[in-house]
């Protein structure tokens, strides 16, 4: 039985207030709630975690790496200089480790700075635009089996 | 009954030749055979199309947009750089019809001129680096329905 | 008689739909109409064409060239990329006719990306910014005669 | 009555002796008694000025902006670098009051550096290129009625 | 009765030690005494914190667009780089809480790293070059009451 | 008893009509009013000018140097390009004289090219973003005597 | 026996009256003469062509690349910005067949868009500068043998 | 007798398992034991940490000024964008400390972000690209007495 | 006998107080009388002059090409971005006048906007960086006779 | 008869031994031999020559120029950067001598560094990516006489 | 015995005259002697040439690659832009032979041009700003034996 | 009595040969009894000395900084990248010798990568533009006793 790990980085847990026409009204629970229903239906088991300290979400995805979990990464702000970041998701994916870098809305229709991303290089794909459903789609490809 | 469009730029009738460590070893006919095979399940319809010529694509895309077909764009080289597509993209999107940009590879883990896209700012959402499951998981979710 | 031959390009066929608060409602069959009539007026004739084929512009320039046809040229999105377009407008004008460069918009209160122009240091002139009114201006320029 | 005031900015007093192979050698009370000419034809009144001095172009445009006048304007120089120029060219169009750029060679076949222009972004449109023609088509499309 | 929180990131627990020259020989205890001082003047109170963890200064920022309690942030470093504070700050602002910028030296007056800011364009404002007067000024102004 | 010069640049005659979802619908001769209100409380004068020419404001400031006048100057445009004022500054401040930068809005939050101030590093500080209470903090600063 | 395309991009129809200067004043059929010529005498055959559809120019490439046929391409415009001209390229090249890039006239010496070429990377070898020359060059590599 | 600090930023404790290509099989313990050997040969003593947390990190730093120890510092993927980092590395040279950057592998021999250090110019000095014997010429340099 | 202009721009009236590091303790009027020895040795007359106004220099520099007399300038901060008066030079020196451009200090040596120079490539010399000898050179060259 | 001068820059006497996958393993002397062959064939005479010293290759071209020999060039690494070079071919071609710029390898295949060329711009024209057989192409070409 | 070559590019030979508070007071020779002392501690031997010609560098470095010597590199000035030395440098590590790029002062805290090296990424390592003692560890390391 | 010296740097050995139209047809004996004459006038000495070997320069410049004799540069196309030029300059004006860049032609008036000196900085002033004349005013300037 597959587990995924979803990790969300900074401020990622005012999901709901912060900014709701960009980000939707729903809160990191909603998003926990959906997940558990679609890896249920998959046949798989998710666990959804948020953090705003980096050296938090470096250790995350050290475990990752170590345990061979598949990562749906939403780094919020981090995605756009963290280069230490970058190190860690490189670690996870060198492992043979799959890292989905996910996205709930399409960072390009955004200000200049969020249309670089130091993770996408390392990531194994992405997916960003859709809302929750990003990580839905992420969700389904790292649980999806030879069919 | 949702039916959807694939549209496929430059090159891309070349799918298991050209470059096979990168794009794979099977063919558009196989990835034809794939996403109808999907779209059956799904309760969809789904057309591949291919052309090299950006003229034929961009008359795709208004039609796509007179007609409220839902598309899932791998725009090839062009997306780096055909602002003539960007354009026909923005045409669909602003029609209010939903347009995910696909790509087989991950352009970011390639060479910098494929970093740019000036198609991904108008897109709905952008799908990229697992292959033909790319196209899958686009298809996925044009034809979701709210569940 | 002076004969002026106004070619669009690519995305301009769909005038009236495609983002309507920009290029207005009228259709090309409407810009055709207002210029025949102008033209008539100046005791010129007009013909108006468009194409999403880079190729088929490039042929209509070079006959333009070879037959001293003076030329209103809205090249679309092609105007900010195509060198191809910019070598034919420089043969059309190195021959000796002249080739008035016409938007719609005014380019540079748009995108950044549309402040380039890549036709315009080999164009006799540039007229922006006033609707289907910068055609009727270049009409109005390429039929004057001393006076 | 429609009246036009044509403005023109630095080093433009010298028209017929700078540069005869770029401006020609018509001088500014020949753009005058041409415009005034036109003018008649079009049941306008026009004015033409010139300023060396970047303080009394803004006061004409403070005033074109209260008094609702439309402006031809030939910036010269400080069209490439001048920001108060450009706000106060915002103060006439944001008032409601059109404004065209006007100049008499085509900027973009000169220097690098007349490229730019701080000024298109917030004017009407623009019109460049046809010599003393690029202020007639000006004038003619600010005397313009619903024909 | 106003609170208004004063918020300083990394580095800035060494005042007094660390670079005098530029920073001053007053400590954060002096700063934290004389804005007490000021605030009991203005009929306020002020609460001054520091903390060297990025992920902190997110939480300060979270429970201040929360509770709608006024800043004054000076994001040392972080000012120059961290997109994640730029999001928290943005949270606040967007909130309808007002937040100053604030800065003990003149960052244009030093290393050109200094010179960007990614926090200015989503802050109400910035003050910055007066020591710990700017801080004093920020206070000020944000229990400023309509006179 | 301190007295303060308050300088204004190019356009700024203009308060109160252009753009006044930016710069508010009061007027300089309402800042003046509201200016010399707050300096009789602080015990100082002060003298608001205005001027669309760079040269007039170069002598003022070339003044403020001699006579040891501080200044809270609001350059306007000229903020962006003018190495003159720029020089002209330093004058004042190197010349042991404090000179504050002054901005109604927050230049940041507006177009690009208003991001890039060339006076910042020579002034003394720079307050910006709180409407006409920027001046006010400014006069405030300038006339604080040692408490 | 060795058979040798020869492939030309867009406005390379005009040979012999678009800028002679440059190009000198024979046209394609000249060209094709002197290859034909050539061949002859290095006992291979060639086949020389021309189109300004970029679509078209793809499908040759495709061709050469499965049947393994020498290429001497000159790209004119599209060399310096077509990606998807690069893609097909990389496609003959990494088929292990030889492409020559191709130019009539040195690009480093003429406008600096022109010293930009996006194919060069990919291709087996350049050959500039020599007028007609750099073909004939081109075919006599072609169908070196060893020698 | 000198004590020396040793202090390793983000995803250095994943020494041994991630990349082994480059930074090699040995782990941080094996890193420890290496240098508390060569600091016994060198009649010094030796303190090897390692951090997640910019914040730790940061606490380090400024211990280290106050209590006048000299440290190598391997700031890991921070090297390349904390500010903050550079700012606590000036305070500890800038206090009369030696503090030398290590880098286990050549950061210019990898990708081009890697070329930037945001730390080096407050270094005392740097070493990069001799494995784990970066880090033990620093340890000599470090306890070099007058010889 | 020849007649010299001296002419210097913004903030150059401030020599001898502003900056004496830099520009030195003397001023315009010492400069003034020091150029009417030196002509007068040289059989010629020099006028000096300074402005603050743009719009005076360029009414000088056009009657300066009207009247075919030689110019030494010394144009100040607008040096580095006054297009205006790049073509205001360009008049006098395509008139066939000589005009040198003059420098008190040498602005390489000093801050990065001072090492680009708008005037230089339309002057016929450059002399920088030898005090008040700058403009004693200048007037030697202006008056040297075939020797 | 024909004299042909083969002169090549820094390094280029290691060959054979320095990165025999990019230049192959054969040395200058098997060049030599290869170069004089053809020669013989082509009823020519050739000069090998190689240098590490600037000055040296610099004192060839002045004698090519001077005595009408045409020049193939290898300046190897000179080519990025040496426009000392650039100044001596340009001797070369301005004085009516042809000069051909010759690479073994692909420069636009290799680091970027070698994208640019210095030289290329003032060469008759270049050959590249054909190993040794860019010399023979280019000795081919110096010596083709109207046929 | 090992054997290690240190070499010095241009100006070095100035060392204790020039800019002494950047490079110290001491000589090339002392810092031969210093070498010599150092490498008989070791058990090794040590040659200390400099030169100002680069060709000569570029010798002796092809030599040390053909010999098998390990080299302390202080290219100077040529550092920053040679890349016949980065070829040559890279022949030698190339070889299997250790180069250990080495500087007195730490280039990173000086001029802006020499934060750049052409030479760090293709030599083993790095070591710099530690004044002669950058050359005394560049020898241990290259001495180094197994411990 | 003083002596000066006049370094010429690399191509300028073939004065009044190549390219005469920017150059002039004199050559270097011209200058050389030029300046010969006018030292004699000015009771002075003059040595004029031209090389193509970056080495020999810098030995004449190392020569003259400790031999304090005054100096006239001309570097030629080392002027734009020799940063070891550069170096040696710095020692020559630090030493306390005074240099002066010339330049025959207008380098600013030429191609871009001639508007970069990298030696201008640490000269001690700069002419150019003037033909040999520019070396005269240097002449005149480094001979110049207080008068």
């Amino acid at each position: 039985m597959t587990h995924v790990l979803v990790l969300n980085g900074p401020n990622l847990g005012t999901l709901g207030t912060r900014e709701p026409e960009i980000y939707g009204s729903e809160t990191l629970d909603d998003l926990r709630a959906l997940l558990e229903a679609d890896a249920a239906g998959l046949g798989a088991t998710v666990e959804v975690r948020q953090t705003d300290h980096e050296g938090e979400l470096l250790g995350w995805l050290h475990a990752a790496a170590r345990e061979k979990t598949p990562v749906a990464l939403n780094a919020g702000a981090w995605t756009h200089y963290s280069i230490a970041v970058h190190d860690a998701v490189q670690y996870v994916t060198s492992s043979g480790v799959p890292l989905i870098e996910v996205h709930i809305s399409n960072p390009h229709a955004r200000e200049t700075f969020r249309h670089t991303s130091v993770i996408t290089a390392v990531a194994t794909g992405v997916i960003a635009g859709f809302g929750f459903d990003s990580y839905r789609l992420a969700l389904a490809q790292l649980t999806r089996t030879g069919q």
